[in-house]
């Protein structure tokens, strides 16, 4: 575990895969393993299986594994696989080893889902899993408004703990956040995707996750690289061309967050729109506006090429 | 599986007893079978294992098994055994047919965690699992105010969806529910506890949930039976003393909901005062207040009997 390397591996787009399912709701392995090969092609080098695009509360723990050593196969050398993990700390330890095995060399930790928490009990959470998993990266997710600087501060003790994939809608709480806790010891990682990826820019962030690369890398690139050269004129270029597609996935409370994506790869041939409970597929009145929107962007063909 | 029977059998207190750990956070089996006969031997006839005060999400799979064998093997003739499941829709109707297996006759069935839901996705998580699960009692434990009636309703028509464990905060949201999917057909459990019992009576509760039974049977049933002959003031009553221990439970955003009895627990002699990460014990300096409650509530020794 190089701790700096895995640092400055992670100042890029992360990608988090869909989670494709047969019609009858068991996972399509195949159409998973294309699903990152595509994703790779395209020219990401950070993939997290078992992000919430990809439906991890809707698999099982052995899916969960098994996604990790599919993930693992499919991508080629110097792409850093970074799975999520989560519920009690043994269970989010198991999963950790059994990604190590499969390859992977950082976990992202899913927020505990406890419905009591205490501050001490958070890190105390994320130290055990930390503790247990030396050699993985160890990348928080963080969507608690609650977790302090402080908090984070304790598990910079942690040499594996390398990042944080920050998920609280608050630019001015990250950069507080990033100067407290200290901008280079740490990957700061946008975790709301390309909507929020140019206002977490000026406070810090080094990379944002994707569940749009799902679809197309290219637009990705050009917000990552026009954020990279300070041209945030060219971000929001990008910003304002696929809002409109993060709009449709915000629609009623984000029910629509992962079906919309999904209604887009089966339009685009990639792979089927089946979803799990408690989601459900995108409402028919919705499919038009999902092709509509896949023309503006210029996305047609399963090519992972450029619009 | 005898739905109106299970129905009335849910008209009473549901205790939720409390996982006990040895000071490692290893699971005391044996303090975890004392807990369950003490509230028992207390009168109580509805025992939820893995529910929130048994802190199931800090729970592995495994131990959620053997937390139904002991508590099925704890409990005596005619107590209804209801243990919490959840997770994904495979981990669910596993962790269903394991309790079945042990002898529960129905199940709680924790909200889903999945951070995007829609209604059709909500309805058919449940409808899955009942489904799957034909011969056990299905309570969903609702603390979603998005859920709404007309989502509750098609659940009705699979005959084992016997309850609903109501833990919306808001009793005119509770009592147009009850009124809407009808009150006969279910059995309706105020999922608040205590606190809130008193107010979700009007509008059709015939049960609630409690944590504070892991202490003393006396109060709470006090409680039930004076809400059963429509006595207020005497439920009220009894709100007024519980009321400053439930609101050291609610302290920190409820962090202390769980370590406050877990506290009072050990300092009664019953079990440990361990709990997992993302909780933590109580503060050294809110123990003395502990130690003042259990003298103002009149529970001094681990008896079970009256205060």
């Amino acid at each position: 575990m190089d701790g700096r390397a895995l640092v400055e591996q992670l100042k890029t787009i992360a990608a988090i895969p869909v989670t494709p399912f047969h019609p009858d709701g068991s996972v399509d392995w195949d159409a998973y393993d294309r699903v990152v090969r595509r994703i790779v092609g395209g020219g990401v080098t950070v993939v997290t299986p078992n992000g919430n695009t990809g439906e991890f509360y809707a698999l099982s723990r052995e899916e969960c594994d098994r996604a990790v050593h599919v993930t693992a196969g499919a991508v080629g050398e110097g792409v850093l696989v970074m799975p999520g993990v989560g519920y009690d700390v043994a269970t989010a330890v198991a999963l950790g080893r059994e990604a190590e095995r499969a390859g992977a060399q950082a976990v992202m930790v899913h927020q505990p889902i406890h419905p009591y928490q205490s501050s001490d009990g958070w890190v105390a959470y994320h130290a055990a899993i930390a503790e247990a998993l030396p050699e993985l990266g160890i990348v928080p997710y963080l969507r608690d408004p609650n977790v302090t600087p402080a908090m984070l501060r304790r598990l910079t003790e942690y040499p594996n703990f390398v990042g944080v994939k920050y998920a609280v809608p608050n630019p001015l709480q990250f950069s507080s956040t990033v100067a407290a806790v200290g901008e280079e010891r740490l990957a700061w990682v946008c975790g709301l995707a390309e909507g929020w990826a140019p206002f977490f820019w000026p406070g810090g962030a080094v990379g944002f996750t994707s569940g749009l690369v799902n679809l197309e890398t290219a637009l990705s690139f050009e917000m990552l690289h026009a954020l990279q050269a300070g041209d945030y004129e060219r971000a929001m270029g990008v910003w304002r061309r696929v809002k409109p597609f993060e709009d449709l996935r915000a629609r009623r409370s984000a029910a629509n967050n992962v079906p919309v994506v999904k209604e887009a790869m089966h339009q685009l041939g990639i792979c089927g729109r089946t979803v799990r409970p408690p989601i459900s597929e995108v409402p028919d009145a919705e499919k038009a506006e999902v092709t509509a929107l896949l023309e503006t962007l210029g996305i047609r063909q399963p090519a992972g090429a450029s619009a």
